[in-house]
């Protein structure tokens, strides 16, 4: 792909121009004119299969030649499954409710004054992502089902395939007769591109960033611009004194075995002392079925046969792997210590049968997901019933946890009076 | 004041980490405790009259002394009437309910979990504020209902009220069994106190400026930890086609003349050509009684007598003085177009009496509140039922318009099962 534009900052304010007009006009669209959108995106990207894996193929071909490793190459490929699911999870979005325009919380005030809140879209949103081109019809179409402008900017790697997604975006909107700046797609893989867009406050009014720690973390240090995003999913399952063993022992499995590399994924597991010598031989016995490489604190080590030692950095260390570290605890009050120390306020589930202890541990644990007696595999939007999700926030402005349609608006209080004066 | 502090980084990291601390306590403390500790408070407030006064009175000695002006002295003078207002306004906090802990939405998913969300405290807040002693009581209170920490950095102008104010703070805090921590206040004045607070995001969470637009600039553009803040207040009222003629003029005139100083204050009129004629040279009159100062279009001039020529400039400005910018528009798009353009997205009014308009005016201005026939200085916490106000917020993300103890929370989802797995 060659770069025509010299002027990166020019163009991308021209972007970002177009994105907040554009943002005007999706905000005052009605939902069944977003929903066609949605539709009929999914009907192009149906019928262009052949394209769309044409495009992919040379993405496929620059990235084994530029040595990808595998993993890359696989998050790259676009498959006919992968097209059918993203045309699948459009027509899902379609099929929800539409945010925008709620009123809530109307009440008549001393004044006479009817006050209350409406739902409006946040407006322009960035997206910056790597590798999965998919990603690039989930969210815009999350994005506009929420009656935001989004500006995309995916990898280079994935270059000719998210052209081509986005072609298909575009004859969707269009037939749908939405401006075509709703969905724009950034054409320079040069990095300064990414500096503008996350520092141009007055066109973008909040960045996604979806990808690895790395990318995300350089995004979150340099933006001027709000950042909707996690940095690890060190997750945690603590087993309790009054946890039932069988309840424990799924759910540690479970929540580590799943799939190893979600953020939702166990890191590390939590025993209390008093079930320790009961569970953690058992415990041991199935990780071991499963491969998983057990990482333990000295007492985890006397209770399992070659159990590593864990050091100070497994506790804070999201493996992504096999990997597991397991540490005895006296109780839930060092489990709670242990948590805030080391966790990364993503996702923290405690196994007990004591109403008092699963409360306690509710209320103190300060994660965007807190469970009981449920594996930390869980967290994720669809299985929350937000639909889809642009990603997880472990920040505690705005919104927190799976972000689905709502989590891309925000409210306004509207006010209606009567000629009402002070 | 002399100020010992010399490492002023180490001694704001300690702030900050007592801070964090004192949150985990605060967040689950009761909420008995909490109102028990505000009502301590007021009533130490009260009878610490004459030390409170005494130790304000060396602020307003050095203040003329600094040649501070007069109305920077009169906000910082604390006088019985006000140290009343204050503990008043701490027993209206008390009043109000706790909304910790507030579990909605929750509802079960296919998978047989129960998920729903759980408001929690927001956990470490910064004010920086100037001269307003009565600030460090309102902000302090506001936020430890919310069940958060606070770290107050107020004036130097301020120091000695500010000091005494905090002590019947602690001794009130201290008489609930509350950690003292959770409510600090920065005793140096050293202006690297606020740049390390505004960068310590491992033990902050958001940041609440109260005070002038230089001050929150500054602040926003430095920060790494998020801020709640306003800008601006360049409120509009704009009077439609199918205005009621005598609401127009009794809101225009309540918008602009209640309080010129408050950030809801009108500061541009427009007016709809087709009632222009009708109602400007009566809106001129009403204005002229009340000594605002217009600038106008060329339509305004020709309608009205004495009225100095608008600049580009003036659409731009927010006076908060007797002084009117008036513009003569087309009709409601154009309105719509002037307020998005030069608007501050604070508070904005449209007088009608035609649904279909108040609707899209509604829906289409982008403001943190947005009224209909109702007078803009009604923007304020108090009145829109949110007991006090920590400030208004014009930022898009997290909070939006007057924000009381709710805006001080934020919620995490809890996800209940029976030993699910996926």
């Amino acid at each position: 792909m060659t770069d025509s534009i010299t002027d990166v900052k020019a163009y991308m304010q021209q972007l970002g121009q177009k994105a907040r007009e554009a943002s005007r006009e999706i905000a005052a669209a009605d939902t069944n004119a977003k929903n066609a959108a949605l539709l009929a995106i999914a009907s192009e990207l149906e019928n262009s299969k052949p394209a769309l894996m044409a495009e992919n193929r040379k993405d496929l071909d620059a990235g084994r030649a530029n040595g990808l490793d595998a993993a890359l190459l696989d998050r790259l490929e676009l498959t006919e499954a992968r097209i059918d699911g993203m045309a699948n999870g459009l027509r899902q979005i379609a099929a929800q409710p539409d945010p925008v325009g709620e009123i809530t919380d109307m009440a008549y005030r001393p004044s006479g004054l009817q006050i209350g809140k409406m739902r409006v879209p946040l407006g322009v949103i960035g997206i910056i992502y790597e590798s999965r081109p998919n990603v690039t019809a989930d969210a815009a179409a999350l994005c506009l089902k929420a009656g935001n402008a989004t500006i995309l900017r995916g990898g280079s790697e994935a270059a000719y395939s998210n052209r081509a997604v986005a072609a298909c975006i575009q004859k969707g909107i269009a037939s749908a007769g939405l401006p075509g700046d709703v969905v724009q797609v950034v054409e320079t893989t040069d990095r300064a591109a990414v500096g503008e867009l996350i520092t141009m406050s007055e066109y973008v009014d909040v960045i996604v960033p979806r990808g690895g720690k790395g990318l995300i973390a350089r995004i979150s240090a340099e933006a001027r611009v709000p950042v909707i995003k996690h940095l690890d999913g060190i997750c945690h399952v603590y087993i309790d004194d009054d946890a039932d063993d069988t309840k424990a022992i799924e759910v540690a499995v479970n929540s580590k075995t799943y799939r190893y590399g979600i953020c939702g994924a166990m890191e590390t597991l939590l025993v209390a002392e008093s079930v320790a010598a009961r569970l953690l031989p058992v415990l041991g016995d199935r990780f071991a079925e499963k491969g998983v490489e057990l990482r333990g604190c000295g007492k985890t080590r006397a209770l399992i046969d070659g159990v590593v030692a864990a050091t100070e950095e497994d506790w804070d260390t999201e493996y992504l792997a096999p990997v597991l570290s397991v540490r005895v605890v006296s109780g839930l009050s060092e489990a709670i210590a242990h948590i805030e120390k080391h966790g990364s306020h993503h996702t923290d589930s405690i196994i007990t049968e004591n109403l008092g202890t699963a409360r306690r541990f509710m209320r103190e644990v300060d994660s965007s997901s807190v469970m009981v007696n449920a594996a930390t595999c869980f967290a994720d939007g669809f299985e929350y019933g937000l639909g889809a999700e642009i990603g997880i926030s472990t920040d505690k402005l705005h919104v927190r946890g799976p972000v689905g349609v709502e989590g891309l608006t925000t409210q306004k209080f509207i006010v209606l009076g009567e000629g009402t004066t002070r």
